[in-house]
């Protein structure tokens, strides 16, 4: 063979901000007290999720649970009703919702009190964005990216006075899309433009990847929306990827006649999950540039 | 020849509220009142200034002329401080100007007051973007049609909290384009929606109706912002396109072969005109569908 495969890594591929504080928070937290929980998991990615329960730190869905000691709250943060629960109890509570959703609920607090019908983009799933339908009022509207790019006619009808914010991961070209097509139907339009800087760049710099190399593979929990969505984005531009959790999952068989490959990942990815996939990829290629004979050996040893 | 040419007049075609409201004022302190003025065309169109003109209206260009004993403010509104000069003059004022472009005004104020960016979208030659301008800040920026279009780096640099209004006679699409392109480059947009309906129901009924005829005539002021851009629009949908600004102007040669002709107007084009187009057009079919004589005729006469 001797053909080499060179595996880039993007620069902003891994832990942003918010995700970075709320694991060193979590960490610390395990350090200092005992009894830790976290509502719901507290970051997406299950092997962080793994190690924080090597460290006592494990996720609940009650916030009555008598053994807490000290809860966490997850970055993704939590609804109103909840939190004002957590106000009432005896135990400790370490708020690692990231600061930019944080934002995010008080614009969306906001918008209602002044009057405005509350349109969050996101995915109604997630609890982000359950976070902030809680602060939006009994009129407030979640469209998903897929009703945003389907076009207005598929929208529920616009109040006058509409106010927007946005699921901090989402891309941009989703809050672009829906203002140019809202823009007519009301007569006043404020927009909290909430999607977190690291998300847009990690999505522009992923895309510049995707457009040069062979193969992408993207690193992130099942779970994550922003790690789900790189992947998405990777296979709208034809390129072939995969979404891995871990390096163990990743195919020799993936880069047959291939010479370049990209690595991204998830603002909830560890950077030693991310430097564990490049590693193996990076020993696939030493493996085939060794010759044909450990090509073929390793070829056989997958299919087992 | 015996081909009949089908004639339609547009229903939204002519004065606007905001134009006929300023028109009813200026006749009727013609009727009140003496030494009765305008400061600038009360509206864009000769042929009706023509007329206030022979009932004693006439346009000036200051404030500070001695005869003024009632000063009619036009219907696209004045800058703040001319406004201010006016309060402390012994002559009556008339406030024409139309009741959206005064909410324009108030919104620009509203933005400047509360921190943001004020961003016009119009012609920064117009009197009203002129007026929008005065209420709004000395950051303030105009952005035209063409600039918009253009795209984001054809723009100055915006502030994080950008707040925007749009003179009432702009197309929607242009609007629609800026917060495409806009709403990522800022943190806050907050975008009053200030095209008067009328200006879009007219436009969208024009397109409907160039896209159906073999000849659009757009029968208006050639100072009209809102004429002159209905005669773009139709160009642009490659009909052959006629602005004009009465009757006279149409030409028997512009129908050869034609079987439609559409005809609209804008905000500022009195009922009178419009319906004398519509007549001039139906003789021209008439003497045509009379004989290739009579029509031969026609045409030499019109060279002469």
């Amino acid at each position: 063979m001797g053909k080499g495969i060179s595996v880039i890594t993007a620069k902003r591929a891994g832990f942003c901000f918010g995700v970075k504080r709320a694991v060193d928070m979590a960490f610390a937290a395990a350090e200092a007290n005992r009894n830790v929980y976290t509502l719901g998991p507290i970051i997406h990615n299950p092997q962080v999720i793994g190690r924080l329960k090597e460290k006592g730190v494990r996720p609940i869905t009650s916030i009555n649970n008598r053994s807490i000691k000290t809860l966490l709250i997850r970055t993704h943060g939590i609804p109103r009703d909840i939190s004002e629960q957590l106000a009432s109890k005896r135990y400790a509570v370490i708020d690692t919702t990231c600061p930019f959703v944080k934002k995010a609920q008080q614009y969306a607090k906001l918008l209602r009190e002044r009057g405005y019908q509350v349109v969050i983009i996101g995915d109604a799933g997630h609890p982000e964005v359950q976070g902030l339908m809680s602060y939006a009022g009994a009129d407030a509207l979640v469209l998903s990216r897929d009703m945003v790019m389907q076009g207005s006619a598929a929208w529920p009808a616009l109040k006058p006075k509409v106010g927007v914010v946005v699921q901090t991961t989402q891309p941009v070209a989703v809050l672009k899309t829906f203002v140019h097509d809202a823009v007519d139907l009301v007569k006043e339009l404020k927009v909290f433009n909430t999607i977190c800087n690291s998300t847009a760049l990690r999505l522009k710099e992923t895309q510049d990847m995707a457009k040069k190399v062979d193969v992408m593979i993207v690193v992130g929990g099942r779970n994550s929306a922003n790690t789900t969505q790189l992947a998405a984005f990777c296979r709208s531009m034809s390129v072939p990827t995969h979404h891995i959790e871990t390096a163990d999952e990743i195919r020799s068989a993936w880069f047959e006649g291939v010479t370049s490959v990209g690595i991204t990942a998830g603002a909830s990815t560890p950077d030693w999950i991310i430097a564990g996939a490049g590693q193996r990829v990076r020993e696939i290629a030493k493996s085939r540039r060794g010759g044909e004979h450990e090509h073929a050996t390793e070829r056989r040893n997958q299919r087992t």
